[in-house]
């Protein structure tokens, strides 16, 4: 039976009121304690920040995305680079995800709208085909029609060179009919099994894979997605798919599929990860977050600020003009620490580059602030006092 | 008269052959040693750079613009803050220009572009008056007129609170008579002796001021203007205004200047800085230069490497996709060392921030390089042998 001779993981403490957990995840780059929140380098990059800044905020973990890679630069070139951490210079524990999601958000209409209950139906024409085989989609480089396959899914993950990879699944759009979404389910279960053997096939001790639960927002497919999980030699398991449009059904939801899993492999909840979703869903037992909301709402010029009503304040806003106090030196890192608010407005307001860049590292550290104490406060059993503290 | 107690200009060595010098340039927020290169923080941030990244870059002296930050965030809230040093976190030497050049730039058509000979005349209608007492423009932040003279370019550097000022000074353009350049720089001179007026009054030791050389391409006038910088009070000497279409009248314009200024002050190079232009005229005097093409030509993929030809080469040309070479490991910083050029040309393709952060920082750590090595081939008569080394 597959095995992942690499890897480790295991639950050092369980609080005792919820299912929430202290793990220690061990990879060939590292070992991280959980819960733990891995930080988006799409196209292999954290948007606007260096290796040594994403460092700096005290990352442990980040991902990087198949679908995106894939068509640009290749796998191929990444490999002959030497594979993916040399090519973006992260030496720490890293993810990559199979592919399906923007396949098929591009398809659906927009799966990350979707899964967040925005119901917005766009007519796209990237997806050409869905079948057993695997799917055909149209790149958005330069329009060249492309299959991907559960076998291609993991070829690509390889070459990449990822420590985690995951399962290549369809995710099912929120307005997918139950049946349509129990038998895309099956597939995506079959892909599974396609995927194992695939990555069976010559892997190199030093990858592992995580299976993927799917089954919308229907708590009976929930429960065989994961049970199938559990049943197969994946290292990991994944949340995955249309979550409900609210946060009681994203948590209904969750509920539904945990019970379900492998207890003793690490969870990983797919693209969720505003600080409210951490508090809920780690008492659920997640073990790790990702969510491309820290860099993005960078862009934005929105900071996340530890005990602001929303998490969020917009730096855009005229009160913050003459702000001379800075973002929030309990950060201890420059960003956050030694530039005034009224600076980092007016970086902003002209547009310049280091807006984006002091904001975003100044969100991920605060991400990765805030899961040092919720480890901090799960060990104590203090997790509820915490969340007051973040959350008002 | 006058006095700079802060300040301090020597004279270390010079070249036998040429009139090449070292100095040492001493403010009160440091001491730098010169031929050296000021990089342009045009509205209080050098682009796509943090301050701990323009440090690493082992820079020694940046520079802020006068025009910029008067209309946006005002110099009233940037004194407020603390002043520019504290507000965008530089603790090192630091210029701000007048404002003069980019008022004029903008109602002469593009003097940027005449100075270096490139003859556009574009109608533009924000420069609304010029007269005797000074100039009325429109801001380009929300279309307001603004009055802008000797005095309140003084007052407006006095609350920047940089180390060095520039006198107010009119730019005149490549297409202007010579009766009007020589109008135009008599009225400089009277300017610079406003400026005079209106620094002395109130300064609180911890800046100083330059004067201005203009006199458009005409030695005679260069001469004139060159004389009455150094009958004058001025702590340093600035050559400025339209320097001639090609390579060979900019040289003779200077060198028509050199000669009459005061030889004991800094002498600055206003907006002129290619690696060719360092090595043609540190041979002239010139102690200081700058230049937004380090971090500008970074933000279109376009990297200064030691040794090539054209001193640049282009990170987007496909000749780079698979190249797994860095940038300069000499440079002895991540960006220069650490990422191959395929990741950069990866990340210009997919317009990611972090491909202008590298490159802007590589850019100016090479050009720091270039004027370590300029100062020890001055110091070891071996200019000529470095100028083939970087401009083969």
């Amino acid at each position: 039976m597959l095995q992942y001779p690499g890897f480790d993981f295991k639950i050092l403490h369980r609080d005792g009121k919820t299912s929430a957990r202290i793990g220690r995840l061990t990879t060939p780059h590292g070992t991280i304690e959980t819960p733990n929140y891995i930080f988006c380098g799409t196209k292999a990059t954290v948007k606007s920040l260096s290796p040594a800044q994403v460092k700096e905020a005290r990352t442990d973990i980040i991902l990087a995305n198949t679908y995106h890679l894939m068509l640009q630069p290749g796998a191929d070139l990444v490999e002959k680079m030497g594979g993916l951490h040399k090519f973006m210079q992260w030496d720490g524990p890293m993810l990559t995800d199979s592919g399906g999601f923007q396949v098929f958000s591009m398809g659906h209409g927009y799966v990350a709208d979707e899964i967040k209950g925005r119901r917005k139906s766009h007519d796209n024409k990237s997806l050409l085909e869905i079948s057993e085989q695997g799917t055909v989609f149209r790149s958005y480089v330069d329009g060249q029609k492309i299959k991907l396959t559960p076998e291609s899914a993991m070829d690509i993950q390889k070459k990449l060179g990822a420590d985690l990879l995951m399962q290549f699944d369809e995710c099912t759009p929120y307005h997918a009919t139950k049946d349509y979404t129990a038998r895309s389910m099956e597939m995506s279960m079959r892909w599974g099994d396609r995927c194992l053997a695939e990555f069976e096939r010559g892997h190199n001790g030093k990858q592992a894979v995580y299976g993927i639960v799917q089954g919308g927002v229907h708590a009976d497919l929930r429960r065989i997605s994961a049970e199938y999980t559990a049943d197969r030699p994946f290292f990991g398991t994944a949340i995955g798919g249309c979550l409900g449009g609210t946060d009681e059904e994203m948590h209904t939801t969750v509920a539904a599929s945990m019970p379900f899993v492998n207890p003793s492999r690490p969870v990983h909840f797919l693209g969720i990860g505003r600080i409210k979703d951490v508090f809920t869903f780690v008492r659920l037992g997640i073990d790790t977050f990702d969510c491309v909301i820290p860099t993005r709402l960078a862009r934005h010029g929105t900071a996340f600020l530890k005990g602001v009503k929303g998490e969020t304040v917009n730096l855009m806003n005229a009160r913050y003009r003459d702000d001379p106090t800075p973002l929030d030196p309990e950060n201890d890192i420059p960003a956050s620490r030694d530039f005034s608010k009224a600076y980092i407005h007016h970086l902003l307001k002209a547009g310049e580059l280091l807006a984006p860049q002091l904001i975003a590292q100044h969100n991920v550290a605060t991400f990765n602030r805030l899961m040092r104490e919720v480890r901090a406060a799960i060990k104590k059993g203090t997790l509820d006092k915490l969340e007051k503290e973040w959350l008002p």
